[in-house]
């Protein structure tokens, strides 16, 4: 049996995040044995400063703690790296200059997807620092994208942050299912869950619209470069 | 903030044995910021060979591999190591003594968790090579076991690779339900968990028994351990 490929995940951004990531990539592995499973190496790097607050209020550069596990990652054998972070692909390029190996872009990838299905107008949840920077609008020109106004942003940023990061079971979803609903009264086709926290919070919380999961996205890609 | 330590798994055995004790860690630890998570490696190492096969039927020695995980977590940065998997415990000392850092002992840490709920007499459900070598029986002499029988044992391990490990989410889960009543008809308080695959199958299959998750135990331990 040939070995696949090791994947390095470069994580704790959030940490729940980077958990389902990797659930997702074992989910979508075509293994029956632990043997015939990718090797992964995730470096759930907790030390790495908010990267919303980075981009917006000029927090604390999170690249030096970002470089530092990318490069763990590449030192220990990882053929490819993911960040399951949306806001994190804002600092993409100093990342992907930082190593060798490449870092496979998780926007763009769901781009490609949203154009495979069809897809020509979408809504977008993300956090305040994912849309301000235009990571989606640049990165997926060809998608026309619904954005949230500024309550709908302030709540999905509640949800995000003190209700899934929090770790709080019993937040109340009810503004960001009206947002989604709103969001496919004026076309959108799905919503991108464009903040990692948001797949979780679709379950956690009971949330009942179309979406395109980037996380799974970055997952399938991951699994079909280890397996190559 | 003084920053938590840095935990390290040596996981791959099997991967979603090693999400679920990560998972486990996530939700036992104080934090309500990303940054205030604990900072965790983990290498899930699936070239190590089985360890059931390794202990009971002169399989691939697991040994190199783990050693070479265990090294590698030590040398970027933790300050012990957790082993998701039970079996692998039969290789315990030798793992410890690879490395300067503690290894946290799940069977142990699982004894001294039965002792202080008061429980004199356990039912135990494990891989054939845990139950063999041992390990369980060794680690915890003061609580009286009661093991499957062969039949009981062989439905186990079937549960175990052809239900968890393969990824089956329909598995009929109904002779390790009988097995557990029989242990409780005996006398068992509790049945132990002790194939970290486990306590997946018992949420994937929809068993009702009372049980002690030596993965949630570990995870308990770990963060412990940090936040000291």
């Amino acid at each position: 049996m040939q070995r696949k490929k090791t994947i390095g995940i470069l994580g704790g951004m959030g940490p729940l995040a980077t958990c389902d990531l990797y659930t997702k990539i074992i989910a979508n592995t075509h293994a029956s044995t632990d043997q015939e499973h990718i090797h992964v190496i995730i470096d759930s790097n907790t030390a790495i400063p908010d990267r919303t607050a980075a981009l917006l209020e000029g927090g604390e550069d999170p690249r030096p703690e970002m470089i530092r596990s990318a490069r763990m990652l590449e030192r220990e054998g990882a053929a490819a790296i993911v960040m399951p972070c949306n806001t994190a692909h804002g600092f993409y390029d100093d990342i992907q200059s930082a190593v060798q190996i490449p870092v496979l872009h998780m926007i763009r990838l769901t781009g490609e997807e949203l154009k495979k299905r069809g897809i020509t107008k979408a809504g977008l949840m993300a956090t305040t620092g994912t849309i301000r920077t235009g990571i989606y609008q640049q990165s997926i020109p060809d998608i026309e994208l619904i954005l949230p106004d500024l309550d709908e942003q302030a709540a999905l940023m509640d949800m995000t942050y003190n209700g899934v990061k929090a770790g709080v079971k019993d937040y109340d979803g009810s503004k960001v299912q009206a947002t989604a609903e709103r969001m496919q009264a004026l076309g959108a086709q799905v919503i991108i869950l464009g903040c990692t926290e948001l797949p979780l919070a679709k379950e956690m919380y009971h949330l009942q619209f179309d979406t395109i999961d980037p996380t799974l996205v970055l997952a399938q890609a991951a699994v079909e470069f280890a397996e190559q």
